[in-house]
C-alpha cells in the first residue's frame, strides 16, 4: 500500500483533501500542528477529523518567532472585509513552509510517497504559500535536497475554488460538520473573518447547507 | 545597516559563516536549534561564538518525527570510515530544510534580507541539503512563495573545501576554539567520527593548529 502525510489543519480544505488522497487509495497519516494559533479549536476538529476518516494522527507543538500577525499576534482578525489579491494579516510568515519542511522530515521516516496539501488560491490568492508556483518550487527543492526524493508534494485543490472543493467533498462524504475554519476560537464560527465568509460564500454557490453553527444571523444565511 | 539570519550549529563551518556575514557588515542574528541531537554540547558552543561575536542569538527547540539516524535515533555514530559519496547515517531527514523554513519564518518577522548557512559540499558531498542545487531550490522558492520575497539563503562556504574554511576562518579571527564539532558529546573530541576526521584533516592541510582537544592521540596528529 502506498503511503502518503496529509497536512490536516481541521479546516474544510485540509478535510476534504484527506478524503481525496484516501479515495486514491493511500495509505494516510494525519500531520497537524500546534503553532499558537488563536483558533486552537481547529487542533480539535483535526483530531475529530482523523478519528471519522480512521487514519492516523499525531500534533507537533512548534515555536514560532514572535509576531503581530492575526491568527497568532497581536493583531484582530478582521471583521467583513473585501477580500482581494493583496497579503492579509492573518499571513503567518512561512507558516506553511514550516509545516512541509516537517512532513518531509517525517516522510523520510516512514517511507512516504505524498504529502497532500489543501493549499488553494482561486477564491484567495492572497497569501503567497498557497500557490502552484509555490508547490511547484517544494517539488523542485525536494527533488535535489532529499534523500527520499521520489516523495512529492500534492495540492489536489490547487485550481478548485471554495464552491468546488465543497462540492468534490460533499461527494467523497467529507465530514464537514467538524472542520473548523473560523480564525476566532470562539464556541461558534464568527461568520464575518474572512476564513468563514468564503466559507459560507462557497456553500452557498454549491447549493449546500453548512452544518456547522454560526453566531452571526445574517452571515449564515 | 543591512539585516541577516545566521544558522550557527556551534560548529566550525557556521562559525566561519557568521565571521563572513559580519565582516560583509550584516547586523546578525544568530540561529541555533535543539532537535535532541547527541551533540548537545554544540548547543553550548553556539552561545559562547554569538557572545564572543557580540551577536543576537536564540535557540528553537524543535521536536523531530522519532527516527533512527545516528544524530539522534538509535544508531551509533561510525568510527573511521571512509568517507564517500553516499548519505552517511548522521544525516537527519531534511533538517536543513526545517532549519531555513524557520529561518525565513524569523527573516520575515526581523526584516532580515539574508539567511546565512555554513552548507558545504566539496569534502563531504554526502548530504542532499548541503548543495549548490538545493540552496538554489530556496531561493526560487523564496521568490514565489514568500511575502518578503527579497529575502536570500546565502552560503558562502559552498565552494570551499575544508582547509579554505578554515584559513577563511583564521583570517577573519574565528573563534575555532569555541566551535564543536564532534558527533559525539562527550568532554573531548573524539577525533574518529567523519565529522572530527574531516575537521583534523583541513586543518593540517591548511597547515594551522586545531585549538580543541582531542580524546584519540592518534587522531590528535
Amino acid at each position: 500500500m502506498v503511503r502518503a502525510i496529509v497536512l490536516l489543519s481541521g479546516g474544510l480544505d485540509s478535510c476534504v483533501t484527506a478524503c481525496i488522497a484516501k479515495s486514491r487509495g493511500y495509505e494516510l497519516h494525519a500531520l497537524s500542528f500546534d503553532y499558537g494559533q488563536r483558533h486552537k479549536k481547529e487542533l480539535e476538529s483535526s483530531k475529530n477529523i482523523a478519528k471519522k476518516l480512521g487514519i492516523d494522527h499525531r500534533i507537533i507543538k512548534i515555536e514560532l518567532p514572535e509576531r503581530s500577525d492575526a491568527l497568532t499576534g497581536s493583531l484582530s482578525v478582521p471583521h467583513n472585509r473585501e477580500i482581494g489579491k493583496e497579503i492579509p494579516v492573518t499571513y503567518v510568515p512561512a507558516r506553511n513552509t514550516i509545516f512541509i519542511a516537517y512532513a518531509l522530515s517525517w516522510s523520510e521516516v516512514i517511507n512516504a510517497d505524498a504529502i497532500f496539501i489543501g493549499a488553494n488560491a482561486i477564491d484567495f490568492s492572497g497569501y503567497p504559500d498557497c500557490t502552484k508556483e509555490y508547490i511547484e518550487a517544494w517539488n523542485n527543492l525536494i527533488k535535489v535536497g532529499m534523500k527520499n526524493n521520489g516523495v512529492r508534494v500534492v495540492a489536489p485543490l490547487i485550481d478548485m475554488n471554495k464552491a468546488e472543493i465543497i462540492k468534490e467533498g460533499a461527494k467523497l462524504g467529507a465530514p464537514f460538520e467538524l472542520t473548523w475554519s473560523c480564525y476566532e476560537g470562539r464556541e461558534k464560527a464568527c461568520g464575518v473573518c474572512d476564513s468563514c465568509m468564503l466559507r459560507l460564500k462557497g456553500f452557498k454557490e454549491a447549493g449546500l447547507k453548512d452544518p456547522i453553527e454560526y453566531e452571526s444571523q445574517e452571515a449564515d444565511r
